[in-house]
């Protein structure tokens, strides 16, 4: 490790060289972040050659910063099992070795998703109870925002995993949103019990049965985003695609809306005093804004960025990481959720706990 | 049967009874669209007393409407297998055999999904090849719009059942908007061939093994609404989940934009302007235009509209069944779907299947 990151304050590992994006995006991103955050340490992990040239070239010099070399990066497309055999020097398995070590609080990453599980679950290993961990971030919603997990990390899941998500959810909600019992809702195609499948069914059961959260029951893809549930709990194959049909809708409205102010002359005079309007709006719901998922279930908080997000999108991943590390997620996870595992219900007794 | 229906011209059973609102809104639905089509025979299916009573009141008479009393309904909660031990007299059962009976051309239901898919089977029969049939219905797009199949019937698919989905909804779109080679994108959460459910990926093969398909690859939940497919195979969770986090996302967005114009005096003046141009938007991409989805794979048109539809959605519901019965959707989909299902071209995807 090059540099001089004080050991005081708040340090995360930077896996710069993992996304779609240029790795100079995610570098801006980091300067910014640390002029955001005065007491942050960053270690940026990636090839130093290509860090140094494009730190030379920003004014920015901080005594902050740290450089990790790594001249391996891990291909976006590649199979988890195949990204943990030849994890060794890769950027994102060197960024989360530096948490493992306890040497950053935190990792963010914009890598491939797979990988980053497979790798952060062989590395920080998950809480007691956690099979797997899921990915959890926020949308927006009439009342602000809500968290959604899983986002696209377990295409398949049993009740019990679904159970879990709900669990870790609340955790997090109740640390960072500091609400203290926050509604939670089980995705479906219906809210009659029969609905569904067979997982989500049984887990209403046992979500019903778990007298610590407070569910509300079955939502249906148009209610995510109404605010009636703090948490929304699926599996992430419905997660995905309840999150990217949305983003969709959003792009198709906003090209429409753009087409209704070309149609007459009128219209082009309206759409000098309205764009403006438009764009205060579009950035207020822009996904750019929402960026920085949690892996959650893991003994220390690692960050998943979209693969292709922009400087402001990497800035916000790291804002989230911040975030959660401040308010000690894993340290409260652990709490909620290895109680609530331990004394876990025996289907019976622990249904009614 | 009471009244006059003539045997000339196409005739629809409408099930008047079954869905969330009153049969009232249904009634006055199927009285406009004899309005709209001169060659339009009606009967409707429910409680003559009641049919009768807001016939009265209604000033139109019209000798091309039959009714056929039934006093029972299928309740919108029951299961499809309860439902079908129980259907003898019930408006939507009814409804169906006067299609299985040749005394109709097409049923339409706001009915419970399920017990309409089971009904709609058992009476009508698949078409040779396909083993359930797919809820497929229109939804907006950026190139006007797109067949998404299914959309809730089917909510565990085998790759084979996928493949159907592929081959109906190509025939589907062929017939009705008479595009000669369709464009079929499969939903994913991810466009690598790695991504997504065994199904999935199994399917992914046959589509492009199927010389008959113009199969364009995986596509995701933002994809769905660029209109770079002209038909969207997934199955009938993700479909659901799609279609309805979609109308979500333009519910929040509707409400985000009225927000916006009530935030200073001069947006309100402003809102004077732009509010009729919003209105004139939302009516271009409302999901009532778009209600009424088919359901694919019977062998007569069954139209299944949205529970809570109102007038002018039941209106579409009736105005689609018109439009697949005019452009013989059932007699296409025989001759595309049984002779691909009979003779597959690739050995190898035939063994797959």
């Amino acid at each position: 490790m090059q540099g001089c990151a004080s050991q005081s304050g708040r340090t995360l590992a930077l896996d710069v060289m993992s996304g779609d994006e240029s790795p100079r995006s995610r570098i801006q991103a980091a300067l910014r972040a640390l002029n955001t955050f005065p007491n942050l340490h960053l270690i940026l992990v990636g090839d130093k050659f290509f860090i140094e040239s494009c730190l030379k070239k920003s004014s920015t010099h901080c005594t902050r910063l740290t450089l990790v070399h790594s001249s391996k990066t891990v291909p976006m497309d590649q199979k988890p099992s195949q990204a943990l055999r030849t994890r060794e020097g890769t950027s994102m398995w060197e960024a989360l070795q530096l948490v493992a070590q306890g040497r950053a609080d935190a990792c963010v990453s914009a890598g491939n998703t797979g990988a980053l599980m497979a790798m952060g679950s062989l590395s920080l290993k998950t809480f007691t109870g956690i099979d797997r961990p899921a990915i959890a971030g926020s949308i927006p919603s009439q009342q602000g925002s809500v968290l959604m997990l899983d986002m696209g990390a377990n295409i398949d899941c049993t009740a019990s995993q679904l159970h879990q998500f709900a669990l870790m959810g609340s955790a997090l909600v109740k640390a960072v949103k500091r609400l203290p019992n926050p509604k939670i809702g089980l995705l479906n195609i219906g809210v009659e019990e029969n609905k569904g499948t067979q997982p989500i069914r049984e887990a209403s059961q046992l979500l019903r049965q778990d007298k610590r959260l407070n569910y509300i029951g079955y939502l249906e893809g148009h209610d995510i985003f109404t605010g009636q549930a703090d948490v929304i709990v699926c599996d992430g194959f419905a997660g995905n695609v309840a999150l990217k049909s949305g983003e969709g809708t959003a792009r198709l409205i906003h090209k429409k809306m753009l087409d209704l102010f070309q149609k007459s002359l009128w219209r082009r005079c309206l759409a000098f005093f309205v764009l403006p309007l438009l764009r205060e709006f579009s950035q207020s719901v822009d996904p750019v804004l929402y960026n920085g998922a949690s892996l959650l279930g893991l003994r220390s908080t690692v960050i998943k960025s979209h693969g292709s997000a922009n400087v402001e999108g990497f800035y916000q991943a790291i804002c989230e990481a911040v975030k959660e590390v401040g308010t000690d997620v894993p340290g409260k996870l652990a709490d909620s959720i290895e109680f609530a595992t331990q004394k876990s219900p025996d289907p019976d007794a622990q249904q009614k706990d």
